[in-house]
C-alpha cells in the first residue's frame, strides 16, 4: 500500500488557446493525481497568456503574462507553495531561453522535444542540469509506452541475441499540402526554421525515431547518411527524411521519417533484428509486442498480460485487453519525472543527455543531407 | 474559446484498496479537469474505508467510515462545498441502496452497472430519480468511445439501412480457473449470487454487450432464448452465456459472453449488418470502425479522422493515429454526466432507463436459461 | 524420393458452362500432377454438357450428353482407360442420383456438399458405400487446409484440454438482395428447395460449419436449437441461421451462417477454447492459427513454419510466408482421395460417413426452427 | 466463351530432385490447364536430370541427361510434338547458358530471377531476344497477384497523384545462420557468387522488391546509394541490404531486402505515397490492397471485390474471400506468356527488358556498396 503523497505543483510555459499538445500534457499530469497544475504562462503573447490560465481556473495571480514574470513570481513565493517543476511546451525555439532560466533557478523542468533548437544549446542545457542537480526530463513520450519498455528488456536480456539490424519509421500525412500557408498554427511554426530548428520532419518525429531506437536497443549511432526532401512548394524545411545507419559495433539501420504520406496518422514503428530473434512494435497498436525467435512461432505479449517484465508491468494501469494508449503512455513520463523529484534518484526517464543525443541526430542528418547525401559521423 | 466553470466535486463510495475498478473511475474523472475527487466512503470496512481516503489525499473530515456518514455530513455541509455527485463503484449488490439513499437526499448518481440487484430495485429506483430529477449516469463505459458513436450514427442515418442481424461478443478468460477459492477478490464477489445478482458473466459482461447493442442499433428486444452454463466445478453463476435475440421488426441477434474464454482479454465486438451495409468494431482496436456497402470496397473510420459525425468528433482528445483508449471512453461518460449536472439538460450518457432495461435484460436471460432454454419476451 | 505413379483419371459430372464450382475442382484436382481430367457430363443440357466438354479439350468421345451415357461407356472401356473416379459437382439434388450410380457400378467418387438433398438418401448412400468398399469423398474443402490439420492435432493431442467452448461463424454477404429474380446461376439453384434441399444458408454453407466443427474438435452435437430466417421478401430458404449447440460431454456452442452480412465475403471462422487453451482460426487468414493458453502470451503458428504436426506439414507445398490458400487447400482434399483410391487405405479425406452426418445437422436445424425455436436431438 | 486450344508444351531445365523453386514452376503452370510439361534436363547431374523426369511420369524419351541434348533432341522433333518454349529454373550462373541456347533456336523461355549473372549477359540477352523476336518471360511472380495489378492501375490512372515516395521491403530470415553450412542446398547456391551472381539478398529478393517498384509505380531509378552486409561469419555475398533511392522526377524511395531478419518470412510489402493518396499491400496477405486519400478515410480493396480494373479481375479465380496466393499469381506470369506465344501480342508479363534493368539495379547496388556507400547513376 502506498503512503500518499501529495502532488507536486506544476508551472506551464507555452500551451494556451490554439496550441495542441500543451493540452496533451496537462491530460497527462492530471491522469493519476500525482500533479497538480498551479500557474502559467501560456502563450507568447502576453494577454493570451492570462486569458488561457482563466481558461483552466489557474488562480488568476498565477496566470501570468509571460515566462519571465512567472519565475521571478514562483521563486519568490513560499516553498511551500511555490511550483515544484515547470513544463515547456512551446514552441522549440522558446525551449532553451525558458528552461535553462528556470533550471539555473533551481526549479526541476519538464521539456517537450526536440530539446533545443541547435546542438550548442543542448550542450549548455547539459552542462547546465548536471551543474545544478535538477531533474530534467525530456518528453519522448513514446518511451512511456508499456511494451517499449517490454521491448526494451527483451533486448537488454538478450532474449533477441546480438542485434544485426534495426528499421525504424515515422510516417504521418498531416503536411501533404502547403497547410502553413492556411495558417493552420502547427503547420506554420514547424516549417519555419527560426521557431522549429534546422529538421522539418526529422526534427518534429524523426527525432522520437531516433530516441525510440536509442532506448530499445542501447545501440550509438556511429554514422549516418541522410536524403531529406522538401515535397511540397515553396517549404523550408524537410518533409521527408531517409537516414541509414550504422552503429557501434555492426548493427545497421534504416530511418524514414515523412509528413507528406498521404493517409499515415502517426505511424511510428520499430523493428529490431538480432542474432536469435526480433521485435516488432507499433505505436498505434501499442499494447501489443510481436516476438519472433530462431526456434518457435511468433508470440503476441499484450500489455497488461502474461510474461512482461517488471517496469513493463508498474507501467499499466489496467489488465490486458482494457486499452492504454497515447495519454496513458504520456503520463507514464510525468510520473517518472515525479518520481525523480520526490526521491532524488535515478528515476526511468528521457533525460537531458537523451535530449543533447537528440539534437546532435538532427544536426547530422541535415549535414549529411546538405552535403548531398555523404556519410558523416555522430 | 470554452469559458471555465469550475470543476465538480465527487464522492465515491467503494473503490478503496485492493479494489480495482475504483481507481479507473477516478483517473477517469481525473483526466480532463473537470472533476476533483473531496470526499469518499471507500470501503465496506470502516477502518479500511478511511485509510483509502487517506491513500488518496482526501481532506480526513473526508475520510468517511461509511456511507451513510458520508450522505449525512455531506448533506450538511455548506452548498458551496459540498458534493456534486456521488460515484458508486461496490460490488453490485450496495448499488441500490446507496444510490437510492443519495437520490432520494437531491444528489445526483453515477453508478456502476448492473445497475443493481434485481429488476424491482432497478424499477423503484428509476421511479425515485424521474421523481427527484436528478442526473443519473450509468457507467455503460464502451459507450464512450468515439467509434461507438460513429458506428450509432451511421445507423441512425441510414448508412447501412434496416437492420438485419446483430453478432455481438463479449469474452473474457480470467475466470476460466477457480479464481474465487484462492481470494482474488475480483472473482470473490462476481461469483457470489448474494452480491452480485441473479447473473455471473452475463450480468458482468453480458450486461455490456447488451447495452451496446441498444445504444449502436437503437433496436429493443422482443424475446430472447437463453443457454447459461457454469463451467467451474462449484461456481455458483453462470461463466458463459449464449443467447439468441429476437428485436422489435424483424431482426436478428446473437450474443455471447464468456468468462472462461482462455486467452481472450477484454473482446467485445460488434457486428451490425442492414440492407444496404454491414459495421464491425471491436473494443481491443477501438479507434477503427469498419464498414461495408453494397456497392464498394470496405472502409476503415479512424478515431480523429475523416468522416466523422460531430458526437465522435467531440469525443475525441487527440488527432487521429495516437490513439485513445478504456480511460478516455471512460471519461467521456463521466464528461456527459458533468455537462448534463451543470446543464440541467438532455445529454449523451447512459441513464437509469438503460440501466433498468439492463436489469430486465439480465433477468430475461437467467429465466430463459432456467427454464431449459426457452422463448422468454422482455 | 517418390517414386512415380500415374496420374488418376477422373471423370466429371456438372461444372460446364456457366458453373462456378466445376472450374475450382479442375483446378486444385490439376494442381499437383496427379488427377488428368478425362471424362465429362459437364451439363443437365446434353448440348452444352458435351460443348463444355470441348471447351476444356476433353477427347471429343468423352464429352457425354448426359452422366447415365457416361457411366455406361465408361464402364465398358478396358480397365487401363477408364475412369478412375467421377467427381459430382452439380446441384445439390443430383448429387445422390449420380453418385449412387456410379458407386454402384464400382466407381470412387468424390462428390460436393452437401452430399444429398435428404437424409434418407444420406443413409442410402452410406450403407451402399460400405457394401461397395469405395472411396466417397466429400469435398468439404476447407478440412485440407493445414492449420486446420493443426488446430485438430493441437485439440486432440490435450494442448488446450478439455473442450468448454466452441463459436463458428460462417459468414457471407451476395445474397444480401434478391439476386435470384436477375437470373444469377448461383442464386437461382441455391434458393431453390428442390434443388437446393431444406436448407438455404444453413445448407450451403452451415454445413461447412458444422464439419469444421467436428473435424477440428472431435465433438459431437447432442442437441441444437437454431433460429433460421429469410431476409430477402420472396426468397423460399433460409438466409440467416444462428444455431445453439451443446455437445456430449457437456461443451457448448454457437454456430452462426448468414449469407445476407452485406460485405462479408467468405467469412468462415472457429474458435474453441478449453480448460487450459484456446484456438482461433479464420478462413480468410488461412495460413495463421492463433492459440492461447493459462500461462503465456498468445502464440501464431504460421502454415509451414515452425511447431506444425506431420498432417500439416505434409499439407504444405510452400515455405512459410509463401501463402497457399483456396484452391491448395481443396487440392489437399483431392489429394487424400487420390491416396485412398491408390493405397485402399485409411486416409483423412472426409467420408460418407461426415455426408451424412452434415444431412443429419441440417435436417435438425430445419425442424428446431420449423418449431419455432426448440431443442432437438441429433 | 473460350474457344479451346490446345495446352502449350513446356520443357524444363532445372527443378529436379532436391530442388526448391522448379516444383512450384510446374504447378504454376499445371493449375489451369494451358501448359503440360513434356520434357525436362532437371538437373546439371546426368543421372540424376533423367531420374528427376521420371518421377514426374515424363516419356522416357524426353527425360534428358542435360539441357544441350534436350534442345537439340526437341529441335529435331516435329512441330506439332516439340515444345513449345522452355522453363528455365536453374541456379542463376545456366541462366544465360541455357536462354540463350534455346532463343538461338527460336524457343520461347520462361526464366527465372535474376535473369543472369552479369549485365553484359543481360544486354546480350536481350539484343538476342529482340533479334529473333520470341517471347521471354522473366518469372518476376509477385508482379503476378491481382492487388498489384490493383495498385499499378490505381497509380496509372491518378488516384494517388504524382508520386513522392515509395518504401519496399523485403524480408526473410531464413539466413540468419550459416546455413550454407549445413549443405542446405538453396543456401548452397544463394551464398555463393559463382553460381548467385554479384547480390546475396540483393540479387536474390531485392531484385524482385526493385521490380515490384518499377511494377506498380512506373518510375525509373535515377541514382541510388547502398549498405550491403554480411552478417553471418564467412558468408561472402550480401545478407542484409539498405538502399536509398532517388527517382527521376523527384520521388524518393527506400528499399530493405535481409535474409537475417529472424522470424521474417517472405515479407515484401510495398508503399507508395503521392500527393493525393497512397497505397499498402503486402505479400503475405496479398488479396487486400490499401488506400488512403487527402479526403476520406482508408479503403480496403478485396482481390475478387468491388472496383477493381479489367486487369486484376481478370488474374482471379475466385470471388473475393475465398483466397488466392503464391501459386495463383506465380500461375499469372505463366498465363500472360502463354497468351503472348499463343498471339504473338504484347501482354502483360515481365519481359527481357526488365529482366534487363534487374541485372542492372544488382549491379549498381553493389557497386555503391563497395565505393563506401556511395551515390552511383543508374
Amino acid at each position: 500500500m502506498t503512503t500518499y503523497q501529495r502532488p507536486l505543483r506544476m508551472g506551464m510555459v507555452g500551451g494556451g488557446r490554439d496550441a495542441f499538445i500543451g493540452a496533451v500534457h496537462r491530460k497527462a499530469a492530471a491522469l493519476d493525481g500525482e500533479i497538480v497544475l498551479v500557474a502559467g504562462a501560456l502563450s507568447s503573447t502576453p494577454e493570451k497568456s492570462v486569458e488561457s490560465g482563466r481558461d483552466l481556473g489557474l488562480d488568476p495571480d498565477r496566470c501570468y503574462p509571460d515566462w519571465e514574470t512567472m519565475l521571478e513570481a514562483e521563486r519568490n513565493r513560499p516553498e511551500a507553495d511555490r511550483i515544484d517543476f515547470v513544463s515547456v511546451v512551446t514552441p522549440n525555439h522558446m525551449h532553451y531561453p525558458v528552461a535553462r532560466a528556470f533550471v539555473e533557478a533551481g526549479f526541476h523542468v519538464v521539456c517537450d522535444k526536440p530539446m533545443t533548437l541547435t546542438t550548442e544549446e543542448a550542450e549548455s542545457l547539459a552542462d547546465l542540469v548536471a551543474e545544478r542537480g535538477v531533474v530534467f526530463c525530456v518528453t519522448y513520450n513514446y518511451s512511456g509506452y508499456p511494451m517499449v519498455k517490454q521491448a526494451r528488456h527483451l533486448v537488454r536480456t538478450g532474449a533477441i541475441g546480438d542485434i544485426r539490424k534495426v528499421v525504424v519509421e515515422y510516417n504521418q500525412g498531416w503536411l501533404a499540402t502547403d497547410l502553413e500557408s492556411t495558417g493552420q498554427k502547427q503547420a506554420d511554426w514547424r516549417t519555419d526554421p527560426d521557431r522549429s530548428g534546422a529538421g522539418g520532419a526529422i526534427g518534429d518525429i524523426g527525432s522520437h525515431a531516433e530516441q525510440l531506437v536509442s532506448d530499445v536497443t542501447g545501440l550509438e549511432i556511429e554514422s549516418l547518411l541522410s536524403d531529406l526532401t522538401s515535397f511540397v512548394d515553396g517549404r523550408r524545411l524537410d518533409d521527408d527524411a531517409n537516414v541509414l545507419l550504422r552503429f557501434r559495433g555492426g548493427a545497421r539501420g534504416v530511418l524514414v521519417a515523412s509528413q507528406v504520406c498521404v493517409g499515415a496518422l502517426n505511424d511510428l514503428r520499430i523493428r529490431v533484428w538480432g542474432t536469435r530473434g526480433g521485435l516488432n512494435w507499433h505505436q498505434e497498436d501499442p499494447d501489443r509486442l510481436l516476438v519472433t525467435s530462431l526456434e518457435g512461432p511468433e508470440v503476441v505479449y499484450q500489455r497488461g498480460g502474461a510474461g512482461l517484465c517488471d517496469a513493463a508491468m508498474q507501467a499499466c494501469r489496467l489488465p490486458a485487453g482494457h486499452p492504454e494508449a497515447f495519454i496513458e503512455a504520456f503520463a507514464n513520463v510525468y510520473l517518472a519525472a515525479v518520481r525523480a523529484i520526490r526521491d532524488g534518484a535515478a528515476c526511468d526517464y528521457p533525460d537531458v543527455h537523451q535530449g543533447r543525443r537528440g539534437m546532435q541526430f538532427i544536426s547530422a542528418v541535415v549535414r549529411s543531407s546538405e552535403a548531398g547525401g555523404q556519410w558523416v559521423s555522430m
